[in-house]
């Protein structure tokens, strides 16, 4: 079974599950609000990972289905906030929480997300030191987005150094999933060895697929990232292409040309493209998909310690996955 | 020693412990907003609660201190989040998160707050089982304290029933207290009957305590409480007072003046005056007060399962300083 096909199975499997943990109360309206994003559906990536590293550690996959929901419903609880942060009007093709109700509910909503998930890990059915290890993974994981989140935030318009974009996706991205294959790992009674192999494999997996988003979002097909090419650059956003560029260009008449489309938002497509193809000569775009590769190799090799299993395969084949898409 | 001798003495104990975990990490802006509100000081009520349930079932307070931390960062997660959701640019004297800093970052240092609070939680030093109980009791109480502030924006200019002002104010309120009460019980060993007690009674007193606020709101002395007296009433605020007088007010000329006034900021002060003065005759201040009272007594009444102890009587001088108060 190739990564979309597992991660289809998943799909169906735990959108029972998610839509049980929140029951009708009073008051509907946040209810109904805490609902839409993780009732709407999505790759879910993170329960497939919960699941996947409970069963390749020969663990009752049923044990981890809480944690899968819980992961997920936090995994919306930051796209709530986040999108009241950013300001968007819609995800999914739907309108986001604070326009389709306001801005409080939708802060409260995400609390109430996130309050529930603990809640659904404090009633784990696992023995209560792995609960608390769980837990650990868990809340290291939030304090670590929140932490990401604001360095984006910081980040926005500056050009920042190689370290610190690498710092920043670790915590807006790989956090989560890490915590995800750990404690899946810990709901299928892993030893400590175990789990944090399994963990530094989706920390360096997370860490490979976004910097190969990235990549995407430069060298994808926009007809099918339905992203518009170059556009990473109109808005300045920092990619490991972007700081290869600054540090390795030394012509200075190219180096001022690349940071005058550099989060100009006025630049002009012909201006976009002279800006692409100063980063694909320096050797920035090549660099950027070659750290992508390299992080996916070490991800994957973290996970030699387990037996082969269905699960570990879906596991590997999701990092390979991760930069040999299109989307 | 009384209620509030034992307040000072709680808050010189916890306001190293409150300060000691959260470490210096990047993005500092994000530690920095995170640290405001706690470090900022306060009656520390909750921590205090915490600390007198452990000691008032023969615990060892070290045991519950870091729980009475945690309990704070998740009040103070509210706090930083409800003043985002009301706008708010002020609280102790200090410019709110969102003023000081911007509005991401406000959302921001709420959630790295309650991620904190639920780490802390995660590294209590007792036993697993009941590790896992405290977490229960206050996940549960985050999941309320949402309903209960989108309650507050859905009543907001509603007249509700005074079942549903005592239900909003029992999920505000009341049970963050009685998360800490019960916790800090769980965290001194207590049983599940006497831990069920601790929590009623906390429930209660913050029930008595809330209704007691609001009297002071109408009944209290401005120069003392701050509050211009009456302005509860120009603010359409619900309390006790205003639905018993909506539901026991017969004269319909008195009853279309007192919702004349009723969330009509531009009321004259004569009219407030006037608003005021029909409550007072219907018996619902009163009313009120006595309800306040009830609250408490029965609050004190479940503590009779406890022995004697300086914890035990700082518990119920709290729950009497609730409603002997002019401040």
């Amino acid at each position: 079974m190739d990564a979309k096909q597992y991660l289809k199975k998943t799909s169906a499997e735990v959108d029972g599950p998610i839509k049980s943990y929140i029951p009708d109360e009073e008051p509907m309206r946040l209810i109904e609000a805490s609902r839409q994003y993780p009732y709407a559906g999505g790759k879910r990536m993170r329960p497939a990972i919960v699941l996947a590293a409970c069963g390749a550690v020969g663990g009752d996959k049923s044990k981890a289905m809480p944690l899968a929901v819980a992961i997920e419903y936090i995994h919306n609880f930051t796209l709530i906030h986040d999108d009241v942060m950013d300001g968007d009007d819609m995800r999914r093709g739907m309108k986001t929480i604070h326009v389709a109700y306001d801005e409080p509910t939708a802060i409260l909503a995400g609390d109430a997300l996130f309050a529930k998930a603990f809640q659904i890990i404090a009633d784990l059915d696992i023995p209560a030191d792995a609960m608390r290890e769980v837990l650990r993974y868990v809340t290291k994981a939030v304090w670590d987005l929140a932490r990401g989140q604001e360095m984006d935030v910081c980040n926005e318009h500056q050009l920042v150094s190689e370290e610190v974009y690498t710092e920043t996706i670790l915590l807006k991205t790989s956090v989560l999933f890490a915590a995800a294959a750990a404690g899946g790992a810990l709901c299928g009674g892993a030893d400590a060895k175990t789990v944090e192999a399994i963990n530094k494999f989706a920390l360096d997996m997370g860490l490979g697929f976004q910097m190969y988003d990235d990549y995407l979002g430069i060298a994808g097909d926009s007809s099918k990232t339905g992203k518009s090419v170059g556009n990473d650059l109109r808005k300045g956003k920092c990619t490991l292409m972007v700081t290869y560029t600054l540090e390795h260009l030394k012509d200075e008449k190219k180096l001022a040309k690349f940071k005058s489309v550099l989060g100009n938002m006025d630049a002009t497509e012909d201006e976009v493209r002279e800006g692409m193809e100063i980063m694909k000569e320096i050797g920035a775009i090549d660099y950027n998909k070659k750290a992508a590769e390299d992080k996916i190799a070490s991800a994957k090799s973290y996970l030699d310690i387990l037996p082969e299993s269905e699960d570990k395969e879906f596991m590997l084949s999701l990092a390979d996955y991760a930069i040999n898409r299109e989307v």
